[in-house]
């Protein structure tokens, strides 16, 4: 093992430090915060754990919550790209591209692909773990504002049209978490805290 | 599949948000605030899946990094026991059995088991994911006091022998690991940022 080839993968462990600076949208349950990516990639890789069984099909859990772990690390270089945002939304593929080129690179060249196929393979949504992981990625915002009594959606002024036609993608990964999905949309607009 | 059991799963998911609020002695590398629990479980998993050729004995990586997805959740309630406490250290595993019990309590009866071997194979130390996740664990700490010029460690009057002591269990993890921590220790000594 040379010296150099660990140097270069503890540059890349360094790196994604700043991932945990990368504010999203979404606020804590406990209100006091808005939450950061770092976070939000371990949370929905526990939720694979977990929600495992729910996927439409068989998956490999660890394999899901893996792709999870680093799904957003792009968004160091690329920021945060609110899900709502359609403006932003045009050159999202290309922002994170360019980002995935420059903090993969980071890696011992035989490394790069090696990690970069998880992140990949969860932006082609063509694999069952890939499909079930995006659902995951959807539902915990969701979860975040309906337990925050839709403090994100009333900033944006986010309606549940807009909310069901972005999440629509659960139900490639999950039918009962589109279910689930579906009804607590519905308790949102109900309780007062999605507009119609 | 019946609506019970996901409500279960979904209130397990709700209530690991807390660990976000859960404040470990590090810095960020950025210096700008202390690093939480969530972030650490993130940043130690995705270290897993880059430094897994160094283990002492071929390891799963995806098996290690999900290991460390999951070993603080505890701190929900045990709180995060600082290494070098040794007050803390006498009651911490008793703390965090307790822990354990309340917060994979609540999943589905037959998921409990299933999830909670994750963290009773890192807490046991016995097989070779557990061994070198265990080493990712205390690297990542060292890690961030050097790059921080020794913040923590100073704060708490911490000498190079004590990281060396705490810290020697990186060897039964990986060799390679090891010698970068005696090399990194040294360094942090010239450099001034940690006591002799």
């Amino acid at each position: 093992m040379s010296e150099e080839r660990l140097q270069q993968q503890i540059e890349f462990v360094l790196e994604i430090d700043k991932l945990k600076s990368v504010l999203r949208q979404s606020y804590l349950l406990s209100g006091e915060r808005r939450e950061n990516s770092a976070e939000h990639c371990w949370h929905t890789a526990v939720m694979a754990l977990v929600l495992a069984e729910h996927a439409r099909e068989p998956v490999d859990a660890l394999r899901a919550a893996c792709m999870l772990l680093v799904h957003d690390i792009v968004e160091i270089d690329a920021g945060d790209t609110y899900c709502y945002d359609t403006e932003a939304a045009a050159d999202k593929a290309e922002r994170e591209t360019a980002a995935a080129d420059r903090i993969y690179g980071l890696l011992p060249a035989d490394q790069v692909g090696e990690l970069r196929k998880l992140w990949d393979e969860f932006e082609d949504a063509a694999t069952r773990e890939a499909k079930f992981a995006r659902a995951l990625d959807r539902l915990m915002p969701l979860l975040h504002n309906y337990h925050t009594q839709g403090r994100s959606w009333k900033e944006h002024g986010i309606t549940s049209r807009q909310v069901l036609a972005h999440n629509a993608v659960v139900s490639e990964g999950s039918e009962v978490l589109w279910q689930f999905v579906q009804e607590l949309v519905a308790d949102a607009v109900e309780k007062g805290y999605l507009a119609e």
